[in-house]
């Protein structure tokens, strides 16, 4: 019934995961090839937010998509259906990937591919705590969610590098803070780079695309 | 500078988390506590609705709130400025509570606390592994999270007794289908007791609290 490949992701049985994501990471690094995770909440707009970096990245790169849940093929169908590589990941009720997951999931995309986006277990805690040898990390912020979620969930935003406050057409409904949030976010992270979107119209996609560009053309670049 | 009580929990060292459960769930019976534990995703709005609840169950019962969070003592703080009693529990990064902790945050109560509200850790995944030793589970889903959670989130769906679709305000302005989303939740649970609200405006609350109360009135009144 399922028109996606669906891989069913075997729990990893390597004790020292970090190690494990450090040498995926030089592995790819070698290959070619840029990893961005994305985290966030359930419903904050993952998957909206990768179909608009895909439009605006694969006229430069070769992108493809990992879609992580615990059920369902919903996401990765939507991703195939746009036009665009993607294989769905089934967790088994994991609540995070690690880097030996990544490396199952990549198995599922074409050869070739440049920038691998994994849309990661929607989940502000566990993720945050398992390196899956990723280049970049990104979460994701909904103005529904409030503006005090960093207060909330520190890691996630200290291992991040950058972080998209989406769903901003929606502020007039919802009492966000853009300013408290984007304090809040720095607190736990001073370098993070913050791109307020709308996922549903495009807008702020563009900056954060040139933002993401410039990231993978440097890692691509370099020795 | 904190003006509630915050517990620090400490990380359990019992092996079979099901059976204490059970246990306490016991001991709540013989004291006459009913213990609600409240999950869903960052953001779904927990504390406002639980704010909503205690605004109308407090004229009946005794009531008490057991707020976790790995950081932070902003939620407590609310809850006790509106007047009810709260505690904050600190989960150092744990991502679920069990029933060993739940034991450590109700010492944080007052003693003749009949209905004893737990805002777990916001997270749709890791809560719903662990038996907290609740007399009954609620899980919130907010419209801005999308009618589909239910499809990705099995497990939380399949735990708990009732399920709260909140933020129906803000419906016109996200696709979200009722319809849909309760076709999901019976898919997980056919025997989902449903309640769409606005925690904001309290539209919908009424229903709910009185589902609520007549559960709490047989708990108490059982054997």
């Amino acid at each position: 019934m399922d028109r996606v490949q669906v891989i069913e992701l075997k729990e990893s049985i390597l004790e020292n995961n970090d190690q494990d994501a450090a040498l995926l990471r030089d592995e790819l690094k070698d290959k070619g090839v840029f990893y961005l995770n994305v985290m966030s909440s359930p419903g904050s707009g993952k998957t909206t937010t990768i179909l608009q970096i895909l439009k605006r990245l694969s006229g430069e790169f070769r992108v493809g998509v990992m879609e992580a849940d615990i059920d369902s093929s919903v996401d990765a169908l939507k991703v195939q259906e746009a036009g665009y590589p993607a294989v769905q990941l089934h967790t088994g009720g994991m609540c995070h990937l690690d880097a030996q997951m990544s490396r199952q999931g990549m198995q599922g995309l074409p050869e070739d591919t440049q920038v691998v986006i994994l849309e990661n277990v929607g989940n502000l805690v566990c993720p945050a705590e398992f390196d899956t040898g990723a280049v970049m990390n990104l979460v994701i912020l909904s103005v529904p969610e409030g503006d005090d979620k960093p207060l909330k969930y520190p890691l996630m935003f200290e291992k991040c590098q950058a972080a998209v406050i989406n769903k901003i057409d929606a502020m007039p409904a919802f009492d966000f803070d853009l300013e408290k949030a984007s304090a809040a976010i720095r607190q736990r992270n001073p370098e993070m780079e913050i791109f307020p979107i709308s996922a549903a119209s495009g807008e702020g996609v563009d900056a954060l695309c040139e933002y993401l560009s410039g990231q993978i053309r440097k890692w691509l670049a370099a020795e």
